[in-house]
């Protein structure tokens, strides 16, 4: 790419937005996490050590260098020392247990893992070199020689990140994140966020999602503060707003009910910008929150997209609608971010659908803010770009003003909290049990969760086994988060091919119908079982199921 | 740099920008040009048909395509519609003389001019084919078909435009863009102006400028309004900022200095944002402007450097200082803008210089905000980034706190009222007059245009021209506000090797001494003659003299 008689082009990394900031503004706050607080010179001091030192312990360009915290600083400076001393971030999520984890540990073949002390118990037996965050890692800092690392970017399109998703099958896929998608993505986030030297970003978002969507890289160009938050703790995050003058965060919807629905919600000044992703909060949600002085930009978008790729756009003129519009308007996932290609709603042979709001298709995006591939699987990677676009999975139209509206989330995907669980995960697990001869999972809407999965199963001729019990033995290989809310028995629903219809499960999930439209395939010996207290046996009420 | 599984990486263009925004918010203003009013679609609709006219007109991939107009839609739609085309836009300065573009358009081997009515008279025997803004250019674009142009950029490294710039010698060198630097150049611009889809750009700032500074990309990457200005006339200005809510202009200070002293000033609310260039205003200017509802950012930059590559970024607490302080904070050029290199000053060896606020070297710039390389000029292009980094030929000291601050402009450019002025061009028109012996032009202050040239001439044994005569006499070949305002007769200054002591008759012109401080050569026969009146010979008061 370098033209005939180019001199210098500089590759994209957004390790530069450190080096900017902290030359500038050495002496304002970069990091508050808890009683620590640390300037921007001493977050760029630690993230240099941390390069030096991995550097030192023998990490090389492309290696994987593994964290497992919740956010604190030192996934924030995971960010920064890693891909600067080459590395390659592997940012793993808490919530997983730990076979999981070994998983992502061993598949992305990560020579070195930081842990948070709290999470210590989940990598005991995991083989790689284990450096727990406190002394250990305060030990590595220090061991740091002078001076800055050994450069080792090759070009900006390095791997910088590889963040590991639940896709439709049952094994995670690392999705591939490259120095330049992350500084172009961090760009984008902080003009849509409008990020500047005087926020204040508050870390509700975990850092191990899709790097929370890049703003540890946004908030740092901006020159902004981060805030960090070990868990979503409404209470805490109340106090935080005021304490520390946050002015910004991102969050799933649940997040969200939760601050509205607070005994500490209260009106705030100046205004909060909040982002929040995928599914939007119920108009009465988005109401509340507005009208305590939130401000709130809707986007969309997936791990293999570093996250948002769509926002909805607001128009100045749809202040005037009726508030049912506003939230029929604000509920469209919208158009591609600054610096995204233009999103397309597809069909099977990949033409474009009629701009109409009604015809569903599949939503397909390319550019700079899509994964270079899946780590290690050239095969679904091959498959997930198959026409030269990556296939989102979900289903959705194109309204008559280019903005798109999703219909049907990604046929295998429930997000819970926050959280992506596979159907065909929890679907694999039942069908261990040997009393369920047929299994079919599906999402269920949750006021406080946003979805929870419901499992659909036919027993085999003679099986006994009821609600709670198979619930139980889910929770035996599942986190919490994962194994079913609920559980309705009889034969499923299926097309003359004989294939699962799992829209029609869904509808029965959504509505609490106890039968089928379909009355040739209609369970009519149906067994239907109330679905669980909504509240799913989480040890962490202020936090998704665990 | 496709990495090995990659699928599709965009190249950054600023096209896209105009593409996005005019999809997101067809129906929203995009142009207010007098009269005339443009919604995105219709910018897009017009760019879309110039540069599909163009390809039908057989433009190809990087053929050059001159512009000269002040700024119009017209100028707005081919810093689309030419790169668009695949080929290059040479916006050229309208303040130029005749055989002064003819060079350009040679020089640039342009095969197609656009050009403003009120200025063909510049272009008339040009021997290109020539387009005029009005009936001629509405039938270029009614000429185009249907659909996009066809794809021609080759890769984001492709040269975008080319401005030329009066350096340092005598006949201007074209600056090349890439569509790589423009976009990011355009992102970080954005940022720091702070420019959102309710922001409105007035254009006081020539498009013929650095692209405007990459405002054209910018303002439309924001989906902002422009605002278009033929003429920089201060009252209409102010009626402007009225009427069309104006809320972000670019500028000299002499553009600050205009609007300050205007009758028609008057506070402003909410605040106006004016990103100026190079010099600061005086204290008392920023003073009452700040004090009017300005907020004033200063930057610096070359046209080598897509304009500005610097901005002084103010820290909140400078604010508790006295004015003084305050003035002489942001009086400094300040640090690289978002996405350019750190700035460098550094000794002829290439060795920074030490951060003392005192040592003075030259200011070196490289990365994504330099420019390509001089349009067939690579000895010049090797010479300017000797040493792997741009020269910039401006002395200046690096503070402690790492902000960069001019001390000496580029020994050979003069500044006056935002146009560069060559020294070497004006002393090289002055030794063809037959009574001069030797000519050391340099700059003297000037309220009004910041800097004018002065000369110091030694007459031959027996000349007699006097100051009127010699001034006329360079007006015969260049345009007023290249030609000097005053004379000074006498030997001049020089160093023991025989180099003109331009420094100290730069000290003479700000002191209005009439010796120099060196007695070995001070001139004691020197005829020394009061300057112009400050106001040298404009035909348009509203703007620098042409």
């Amino acid at each position: 790419m370098q033209p005939a008689n180019a001199v210098h082009l500089s590759p994209l990394t957004p390790v530069a937005f450190l080096e900017r900031t902290a030359a500038i503004f050495p002496h304002r706050p970069a990091v508050v996490d808890g009683d620590r607080r640390m300037t921007w010179a001493e977050l760029r001091e630690r993230s240099r050590r941390l390069a030096v030192a991995l550097q030192q312990e023998g990490i090389g360009h492309g290696d994987r260098v593994a964290v497992l915290c919740p956010n604190t600083a030192e996934i924030l400076e995971a960010h920064f020392g890693v891909p600067w001393s080459g590395g390659v971030l592997v940012a793993v999520n808490t919530r997983l247990m730990a076979d999981e984890i070994a998983y992502i540990l061993g598949h992305s073949g990560a020579t070195l893992l930081i842990v948070d002390p709290a999470l210590a118990h989940l990598v005991e037996d995991c083989g790689i070199r284990t450096i727990i965050a406190g002394d250990g890692y305060e030990g590595l800092l220090a061991s740091a020689r002078d001076g800055d690392p050994e450069p080792r970017l090759v070009t900006e399109d390095d791997t910088i990140s590889i963040n590991y998703t639940s896709g439709t099958t049952g094994r995670p896929k690392g999705v591939m994140y490259t120095h330049r998608g992350a500084y172009l993505n961090a760009l984008a986030e902080m003009h849509h966020a409008r990020l500047d030297s005087s926020s204040v970003y508050l870390w509700t978002l975990p850092m191990f999602h899709c790097n929370g969507w890049c703003f540890p890289w946004a908030v740092t160009a901006a020159g902004a503060t981060h805030v960090c938050l070990r868990q979503v703790d409404p209470g805490r995050i109340w106090r935080l707003f005021g304490e520390e003058r946050v002015s910004h965060f991102n969050g799933a919807p649940t997040v969200l009910v939760m601050l509205a629905t607070d005994p500490a919600a209260r009106a705030v000044d100046p205004p909060i910008q909040v982002t929040t992703a995928a599914a939007p909060p119920s108009p009465t949600v988005i109401a509340r929150m507005e009208s305590l002085g939130f401000s709130i930009n809707h986007v969309y978008g997936l791990t293999e997209t570093y996250g948002p790729i769509t926002i909805c756009e607001w128009h100045p003129e749809w202040d005037a609608h009726d508030a049912p519009e506003r939230a029929r308007l604000r509920s469209r996932q919208g158009v591609a971010m600054l610096g995204a290609d233009p999103i397309r709603v597809v069909d099977d042979e990949m033409r474009d659908v009629p701009r109409d709001g009604q015809t569903m298709g599949e939503v397909v995006m390319r550019g700079n803010n899509v994964m270079k591939g899946y780590f290690d699987d050239e095969e679904a990677t091959r498959t997930a770009f198959r026409g030269g676009w990556f296939h989102s999975g979900d289903l959705g139209v194109m309204h008559p003003d280019g903005y798109i509206e999703l219909r049907d989330r990604a046929k295998d995907i429930i997000i819970s909290g926050g959280e992506n669980v596979s159907t065909i995960e929890v679907e694999q697990v039942l069908l261990r049990h040997p009393d369920v001869l047929e299994v079919a999972v599906t999402a269920m809407p949750s006021e406080k969760w946003g979805e929870r999965p419901i499992a659909f199963v036919t027993l085999c001729d003679g099986g006994a086994v009821g609600e709670r019990e198979l619930i139980a033995f889910a929770r035996e290989s599942l986190p919490g988060f994962k194994a079913p809310d609920a559980v309705r028995f009889g034969p499923l629903p299926k097309t003359s091919t004989g294939k699962v219809k799992k829209y029609e499960l869904r509808e029965r999930a959504r509505t609490g119908a106890t039968e089928g439209s379909d009355p040739p395939v209609a369970p009519d010996n149906a067994t239907t079982t109330a679905s669980g207290n909504g509240s799913p046996g989480t040890s962490r009420p202020d936090r998704p199921p665990t």
